[in-house]
């Protein structure tokens, strides 16, 4: 009886030359056939966007240990799309997203690029993980992260993890050793205050770049935020059906009338 | 006694020079003091992306009815941050997003430009609502819209709409007496399934334009989508908390081990 090794598609937001892609794509391997398919350049906080005003292209191109993979000019939820359309024409088993290089906990839910990947996975069906380590550094150590990486995908895999169904893992910045276990988490209350750092250009015009401040505005144990914090691995099971149910009830009630 | 009136923050993501944001402007003036800022180019499917890897600029630029705006050079998101953090440098009363040309029923709720804005409004305490036409023409005739949006202003106006409430709108493309009436709905389960347009470039190189076929997966009567094919306005109220409050109770159980 030949059993079928799972397809595992990955994609990222920080670009296909990213050392947390390498680190995932190494785990992966242990588990399924990879097929890599990342952005060409950096695309944090991207969101969920998609790129229908100029056409998308796909490059081969390799990876740092010398595995092939494809570039895309678009987003990573192109990625996802294109991959999954064009390169495949099927769906994967499974898609991971990562491991991104800082924090997509709380609010940065909704602004990442690394989720994007992972929810258009989602949409379409099929089970998809969205990996982050909470250090921000293009050198960032990925070693303890491959190791919960690797438990999280093993879990994963062994579990009813039914087709759609969505994961937002994060890992605390430590040593494997000092990681106090996994914990199922939600997406802490917050928001970034937004602080614009305000220049003049040569041609004396003012410009913006942005920045912000987090406000965590959550003091429940079970939050993403909270576990973090307290050296654990958050893993938050995420919806893409954005209805708002106890907001429903309520203007279910209204008297729409001008 | 001075009635202050209401500070009423506009963006959208067809531009500032789109026909909807116009009529939506108009309508929010008769219910307080408005200020635009829109994107100076199209911005449709951006997701909730935000810029983080350019400078963000400011422009003057009147709209087509004379009145004063703000043109600005990124996404929906971006423009309500710059509103409140740079223009208004305090949040408004109430966020409007609009009135976007087409569609943004089910899955396209996650990839609108249009409900980015709105939602940033609501993760900084802002209620919020987006508005969309079920017509993607440029010319779209916004005469039954703009009574429809005044209705649904009044009433959110009137009612406990609670700071970080959000609203997604849409409006059926028919005459204002053949629209049956405004329903509370659900996002409608669905996807779009994709279908790559593949061409080859004058280099002989193969580019893809993203097109696409939406499949509604919902036979449920309060649906968006039910709501709208019925002739209704759906009002869908969204939250910005992803977590799977079901998925949360599976994973909760599961044991994570390699």
């Amino acid at each position: 009886m030949e059993i079928r090794r799972p397809v595992i598609l990955i994609s990222n937001d920080d670009g296909i030359q990213a050392g947390g892609i390498l680190a995932l794509s190494e785990v992966a391997r242990s588990f399924g056939d990879v097929i890599v398919v990342a952005p060409d350049s950096p695309q944090s906080a991207m969101g969920h966007a998609i790129t229908i005003t100029k056409p998308l292209r796909l490059y081969k191109e390799k990876l740092a240990d010398g595995s092939l993979g494809y570039a895309c000019n678009g987003t990573p939820a192109d990625c996802v799309k294109l991959a999954t359309g064009v390169l495949l024409k099927r769906n994967p088993d499974l898609v991971l997203s990562g491991i991104n290089h800082g924090t997509n906990s709380s609010a940065s839910t909704i602004y990442s690029g690394t989720l994007s990947a992972a929810r258009e996975g989602a949409i379409q069906g099929i089970p998809a993980i969205g990996f982050s380590l909470c250090n921000y550094s293009d050198e960032a150590d990925m070693t303890a992260a491959k190791e919960i990486v690797r438990t999280i995908i093993a879990t994963a895999l062994r579990q009813k993890f039914a087709a759609g169904q969505l994961l937002n893992v994060n890992i605390p910045n430590l040593p494997l050793e000092a990681i106090k276990g996994i914990k199922t988490t939600r997406q802490a209350a917050g928001r970034w205050v937004e602080e614009f750092d305000e220049r003049t250009d040569p041609q004396g015009r003012k410009y913006y770049w942005l920045t912000g401040k987090f406000i965590l505005q959550d003091d429940r144990d079970d939050s993403d935020e909270a576990a973090l914090n307290q050296g654990f691995v958050s893993v938050t099971p995420l919806t893409h059906d954005l209805t708002h149910l106890e907001m429903f009830e309520v203007v279910n009630k209204w008297e729409f009338t001008a």
